[in-house]
């Protein structure tokens, strides 16, 4: 290995690609950092590629933990679940009160929560923190999400900020808030994520199916959109793949890759506990659920068979659809991020996360997978009103939103019409129209569930809890008088099985 | 209270409207039944409706207990969560090997799964079982699902299947399932009843807004409908609903009830548990994102006032569109079982349930809050073929389905370019959509998580797990070739965290 060094300020346990580049990325800035992994090859390539940085390889835990500078940094990047809490026990009795564990994969928040509080009573303070650019972001420039211990902070501020992306200057890191408050936010990110992509997808599907384009003028397309508001590092990514020929065989690769997409949990978490905190991401949802169903490849076939055939051309002039899918993008986009703020703050209130939602769209403008253009205008919004109720309620937004939904509707109907599947799109256009309903038809829930199951329902103006016998028993349908339900009546409902 | 009567061959703990009317419904079946509740009221209530029928109620337990036959059967309908356990374990020492504890209440599976395992330890048999139909089901026939240890079910057999809610002379009971199978297929039941209460609720929201029908027109639609195809409970109470009016003010009292859906969440656990198991239920996500967002009713009156004026009539023809209406909401009910029916079969395989499908099905078809004349559809077509990959593949359904789809889209269209929110009518629609694709887009989503993160992706028929550098590092994009990937580099991808 490399000559011994002075003392590391900052070590990483794990050294694949993305263990390995944030390290060289750390040494850059002139960081001394050190690594650790069991397996010597990867010690040996983080030798490699860090030949001539301030980088030193272990293969042997003591060595690597007795190389780092107290109070000591120790971040984490190794695969989420047992594997986070087995190295955690291993590193316990080499660490001493004070230093800092991080852990910097995507783990469930309700696991960083239980971890965060064990170390506690440890001494130990934890850091459950978010990490997006992939392989890439690590080496030049990720976004990053630390939660956990306020004051252990400062130890790794000015190596995080270092290391970070850039955004006019400002790294694209800041502290999130208490707890698990970090991976939370990170979740949501992939949440959004999911979200984007789902949408990317079924703009892919329209312009294919719908207006009959080849990949290289799908390819221009999105080209042309990330020229302009739609920027992002999605779209840019996806001009890319559209351009891309496999060299054996001139494919467009593209086409040849298998349609069942795979997915690794954290969006599948946010729609979760969106759930449990009673808060829609419908597009969200609906992105997941659509990874799901790709899978079912088999089933489609057959489904494709009975219900076929496929969607034929869309009858709408070019250049005039072309306009409404912008716009359409535009605004599913913006709902999207939506969905995913309007999740952080409820969390943030119920789970006492402290979010600062401006700072975090901030540093999502840069080095993350959801970076993009439109990341400003969200930015300024909570800037401007830091306990704005939802992201739709900002005039900027609002202006930008209604001149987008025309063009929305216009798509989402005739690829209705035209049996091309739009989900996310159509996802997002429900959660508009349902959230700028002032009167829902959901009063007719509450009377059916009073019905059948005397879960009683609440009155418009009047205050109270009330329960009517909606039909005289084993008689026709005929009025009967609604009683306020007492106290007793409330406890009773409790045990009800809900139909 | 009564007197003493011959052994009693089922106890009841919990007297609240359900646990009472399901003993008196035994007791009208001749079987000498007791019940139980610390509350001296409930127990003096069923001695008052039980004049003169073989029922007693016990204010102390081990009274209860003693006047049961043995192997005793015991029933809980408790509030579900820590109050099961706390009964549980008071009945534990009062209990002999071979004594059944069925818990009828609506617990989650995964607490049945555990409680079914604690107690096989101490000898004693357990069934999580559903019970649908609400109070009226419960006194004069519900549907239930018992599910648990199959030898114990013999001794209850003959009580539940005298009790429950008859179909053409059959008992809507059966045997479910090993396990939490119970559980969960009455969990899923109330997803789909979420999922069509939803989708009823949307439909008077168009047949209001839409078409500008007042209450009694809207209540002489879901009668027409209730003598159709589209005959079911919840069709049928709500014309009951449309029809009534206060007795105090004369008021329709729908147009009174806050539109704020409440839930108790069991819909919400099938979704959640939809995710894990991989199988998409779009239509009861949105069923219960719905209910969530109907609770912000504040920020929908903030988003009304900035996104409105709401949406005005349809431009249709009201005749022409009630048509394509009754095809829609056909078409979007169809979905809702077979998204239901979907994940219970898939929830059998992976949990080891061993359901029946058409038997549930059956039992589905009286007694319980979903019980629609379409059910003997589903059961037909589980009958003649039980292992049926989906609903949709039945030739019978793809008849009705297929006559049902252009109503469907019709409707959909009109009322996303109206501004009408129908988010449960849209999300069948891509669901559908979406499975009878034989090529998805979805290749594009793998193709960008193979870019950002090196998730790697499948190709169409060639075997291997493949990478590929979408782009020269710090390059702009050119060709460059795909490699497959080796065992090392699989490993590697699953510390790499999801963007």
């Amino acid at each position: 290995m490399s000559e011994p060094r002075p003392p590391h300020s900052f070590g990483m346990i794990g050294l694949g690609t993305m263990g390995r580049n944030l390290l060289l990325n750390l040494a850059d800035h002139h960081f001394a950092v050190a690594g650790y992994d069991k397996d010597p090859d990867k010690v040996r390539l983080l030798g490699e590629e860090g030949a001539g940085k301030p980088v030193q390889g272990f293969s042997e835990i003591k060595e690597f933990i007795a190389s780092l500078s107290t109070p000591r940094a120790v971040m984490l990047l190794v695969p989420a679940g047992k594997i986070v809490d087995s190295v955690i026990e291993e590193l316990k009795p080499l660490l001493t009160k004070g230093d800092l564990i991080i852990d910097g994969g995507n783990s469930h928040f309700t696991d960083t929560e239980r971890r965060d509080k064990a170390l506690e009573t440890d001494g130990l303070h934890f850091f459950g923190m978010g990490v997006s650019g992939g392989e890439e972001g690590a080496r030049r420039g990720p976004s990053m999400m630390p939660g956990g211990d306020k004051d252990a902070y400062r130890v790794v501020q000015p190596m995080f900020e270092a290391i970070a992306a850039k955004v006019g200057g400002e790294a694209c890191v800041t502290y999130i808030g208490p707890g698990a408050a970090g991976h939370f936010v990170k979740m949501v990110h992939n949440g959004i994520e999911y979200g984007l992509m789902q949408l990317i997808a079924e703009t892919y599907g329209l312009l294919k199916t719908g207006l009959g384009l080849d990949n290289a003028a799908i390819g221009k397309v999105f080209t042309d959109w990330n020229a302009g508001r739609l920027q992002s590092f999605l779209i840019d990514i996806t001009k890319d793949i559209f351009a891309f020929k496999a060299p054996d065989n001139g494919h467009e690769l593209l086409d040849d890759i298998k349609d069942e997409a795979r997915s690794k949990g954290t969006g599948k978490w946010t729609s979760q506990v969106a759930f449990d905190l009673e808060t829609p991401v419908p597009t969200i949802d609906t992105a997941v659920s659509l990874r799901d169903l790709s899978k079912y490849k088999a089933l489609r076939g057959q489904l494709a068979d009975r219900y076929g055939p496929a969607a034929g051309l869309l009858p709408v002039q070019r250049e005039e659809f072309l306009s409404q899918l912008e716009q359409a993008f535009y605004f599913n986009m913006v709902i999207t991020y939506a969905q995913g703020m309007n999740l952080l703050q409820r969390a943030s209130k119920d789970f006492g996360y402290e979010l600062n939602l401006a700072d975090i769209a901030k540093i999502w403008r840069g080095g993350c997978i959801i970076r993009s253009t439109f990341l400003s205008e969200i930015y300024q919004a909570y800037q401007q009103t830091p306990d704005l109720a939802h992201l739709l309620l900002d005039a900027q937004v609002q202006k930008l939103v209604q001149e987008a939904v025309p063009g929305s509707r216009a798509v989402v109907a005739a690829a209705v019409q035209a049996g091309i599947a739009v989900p996310a799109y159509a996802a997002s256009l429900s959660y508009f129209d349902s959230f700028r309903t002032a009167r829902l038809p959901s009063n007719l829930i509450q009377a059916q569930r009073d019905y059948f199951g005397a879960h009683t329902y609440e009155l418009i103006g009047k205050e109270g809890v009330f329960h009517t016998q909606w039909v005289p028993e084993h008689e026709p349908a005929e009025n009967k008088q609604d009683v306020e339900v007492g106290e007793e009546q409330k406890g009773k409902e409790e045990v009800t099985p809900n139909g």
